[in-house]
């Protein structure tokens, strides 16, 4: 006997060329007055890797909603919406059509489906996020008010933290028509306590995956992640005051603000890593590294994770 | 319209001193003679961190099956088993009764459900992995007829890889009341190529899932992982030849065994990071550091994930 | 990216002749102190088909609980139980081993599994329904506070409604070594307008679809039912009054509580269809009628799914 | 730990009056050529309550398909179809803004949501089946060459089996302004023993939740369904003779295909009561029944049903 009914879960579709990338929401609360804008800003940080006052907006990614909204608010029914692939020339891969190119997905595809939609990576393409950008967008229009905060940003590219020296190595990417990896740092602020679940759905076991299902994204660490399977009990541990009120005050954060898969109301922190991008001497058109425009993708995921285990928090009875 | 049904579906229950922990399988595919010496040797290497070979077994944790099983041959209805704490002793931690340990789940579950079991960490206690041995121990009965083997062993701890060393500095843990970290390292071998699915189940995003729900762990990387970060695209491509019989060769495996949330068919490799165990000064009866015993939850975890996974793979049509 | 989260999910386990039935039931809130004697009260209408104070309570289904309570009370993570079928005696069946039984599930568990437990129906028995039984009166502990009632009757037994003609009917089939159907009337009182989902898990489709899960279960109404297909819309419809303090007062009930898949605040009502129990000439150790010691069946399944739909009720934000 | 993947699984959106209504299915097997005539074919059904040789086709529901296809065949990942709703009229709704239509779901949506699309029923409409249809058709291009067909029809309205006396009623319903009800009758052939799985997701159980997913739909039985709450167990009992080559033959059919859950390779057959359509006095442009056009809704659902359930019956290794 299953338990029923779907919180804010997203359902996406589209391959890079095909018609349409899309998404469905289902369990969006009702009355919510969508912010068209903010999700227009949020597309443009993935199209340009920009925040909207530093470009112009590429305008191409335009959003059409076809359900669960009247006059613009959240009805409570399921909320679709479609991006059109308007930017689609299928003839530029078609040279893909009967090869498989390095550290792409194309072969797998083809080993699992038998078939594989060869245009600018199918299904695979990091295009495919554009959806959770869209419901990420909505998911933080329902967190902000409750003064929950996502901040991601690029840590380093290609093991290099200082901005002319990641400047620097780009340039000479581009140059040589080569790529480079790097991670990005989350930070999300004004989380109570009490989110995730003790055994199957963890905070962090739902957050890193989330982040594993962006492209590239090949790992993830949370407090201070790696570094600590080098550190003793001693230096690890967050000690806690209890203050008069019988509230709590950390007075260290190695732990990332969860314990026991339950967030403690401290900031929680991650570090997600990724891989060059695979497609090499693709000149203009292609990125050179995948951070800038991860940056909006990894907040998103970030979101609708929060979101999704928030409707469990309660401690209340059910009705 | 939900997909029905469960495909090696594992709920498990319990906390660490109540009456038992256990689990139930559903799903599991009828007609499979359960080995149930192997099981008590997978439990046996929980217990005590050591192999079969190794170790006089600690005879403690008998399992009991409840349900699902004829004179020891799974009927495909759902498996339920137990195992009793016998062990218990709750008054050795009557202390914790009142007051939150840094670091542990303690706080989080006040905050959460306004009531916690106290004694020994109830359910964020590292004991509610058991259950998950024992179902992975059966998962692992299921892929190794089909070849595919899974192999975790300690990678360092506290930093030192050198065996000697790691000896002297948990000597020099136990002898302080302090505790120390460190790495797995996993490795998956004999895997097909189509596991996973391209967007919500990606294989590395459900096998991250699954590492971050064992209490302590910090960080998952598979392929190359964080060290990709820092790479070119030149040096972090996987090429791959084309033999004569249309099959594939690939000549390095950067990737870890995935591309695009799918395996290739190469060894799926990957690093998992655990902080130091919070609990200090406890003693001989008291773990100094997680790893030893934490070897075979996973390689159980990675069992799991991957018959789930499996029941997805075949490329044909329904019926 | 599905929703997380179990709210009272309840997995059952066993066989009729195994070592035990049982259940686990994630999500239940924390701070319910369980009432242990209202659950063998409910357990002993199941056993005997009579209420508490009509029987002596049959002792021998004991349930323990393993899990997920401290001192009675629960603490939000799963409760798990088991009943042990202490009156097991297989030797009883070793006669059905080599063949199929009319309209049993013998036949189609051995085309399915290629394997079944034939020791008194095995997965298919009507003890299977006891672990719904308990889930189901923790169920009822959270409904009643909400003033939310479940009530369930006897309608009809081999098409009579007269008890006295009835009671003749039950003592002929039992003379005969005959059996005989019935149909049950379900009433649920006090429910809040807004219970249900729009498409998937419409109110009425999770009733369904638990009351079919119920074995003899052939048929399922709710509201006027069948009879409203000879209706015309003039005689189907429920008019309402608008009060003057905007709440709404229904005029009839014909609809039987929902509309549209969710609750109007009217009662909910329906019934429930048996056939004859396929176990003929058995004597005085099975039932000639399930109806009796199905009627608590049929409210737990109601009061678990109402449960279940309560969490989603709320048309509030997430957080 | 969930059981991951998606087979079939159908998430559909939309209002009666907004942009669109359409589905995405995940989990379709790739490899599929898509039979668009088919769809439309259905899909007239749906929109004439006619065969396609007994009408002219309307051509406003124009299927868009925007993923998972290359070239009309299916790539194993998601399909998104929508049908824009061209012939929306909101204005002829403008009246209902302020009022809640009897027996309708206006209220119980306002209820619910605190808001809700007044416009001709908004998610409520029976347009909002529309997905299900397309789904259905390509479910049913799964089953075909299984031998698997669906044929359902329409037995009873307002009470009458005669065709005459059934035309007579509707032409003076129509005259009245009135609506009627009815029952329709399904029959699917060609299953395999062993569909359905014994608790969760018993076949009747998963085929009754999708039939009360149809508006209007007030009661569903299966195999002699109600009549069989009063036969006896001689008369209801189905024996079987056992064939010289192993195989079964059933005597008689009153449990319509289904024991225990688990179809058993005869037919199986079911009736579904609709309620009169709500909608009073409305004229030419609204149904006085709303079978003729159901039929090929019911049809699709339990296409759905089968297509879903399939993905679990072998029993066979996972991988």
């Amino acid at each position: 006997m299953d338990s029923s009914g779907h919180i804010f879960r997203v359902t996406t579709f589209g391959e890079s060329h095909g018609v349409a990338v899309g998404g469905v929401i289902e369990g969006c609360p009702s009355g919510l007055t969508i912010d068209h804008q903010f999700i227009a800003d949020e597309l443009a940080r993935r199209a340009t890797g920009k925040t909207s006052s530093e470009s112009q907006r590429r305008e191409s990614d335009e959003v059409e909603f076809l359900s669960g909204l009247l006059d613009g608010v959240t009805l409570g029914t399921p909320i679709a919406f479609i991006v059109r692939n308007t930017d689609a020339r299928p003839e530029d891969y078609e040279a893909m059509k009967g090869t498989f190119r390095p550290s792409h997905a194309d072969y797998t595809y083809q080993a699992k489906y038998g078939i594989r939609d060869w245009r600018g990576g199918g299904r695979a393409s990091a295009r495919t996020m554009l959806p959770y950008v869209v419901a990420g967008a909505i998911a933080k229009q329902i967190l902000k008010p409750q003064g929950i905060e996502i901040h991601v940003e690029v840590k380093s590219i290609g093991g290099e933290t200082d901005p002319s020296r990641i400047e620097a190595l780009l340039k000479e990417c581009r140059f040589k028509g080569d790529t480079v990896g790097g991670i990005v740092h989350g930070s999300i602020t004004g989380l109570p306590a009490g989110l995730g679940e003790p055994q199957d759905d963890k905070f962090q076991a739902c957050l890193a995956k989330s982040m594993f299902t962006i492209p590239a994204v090949k790992g993830f660490e949370y407090g201070d992640g790696f570094a600590m399977a080098a550190m003793r009990g001693t230096e690890a541990n967050d000690r806690m005051s209890i203050n008069n009120d019988g509230t709590v005050t950390f007075l260290s954060n190695h732990s990332g603000g969860i314990q026991g898969g339950i967030t403690n109301g401290e900031e929680v922190f991650f570090n997600v890593a990724f891989k060059p991008i695979p497609s090499l001497g693709m000149g203009a058109r292609h990125d050179v590294c995948a951070l800038p425009r991860a940056v909006v993708i990894v907040e998103a995921m970030a979101a609708l994770t929060i979101v999704r285990l928030s409707s469990l928090t309660r401690n209340t009875y059910l009705i």
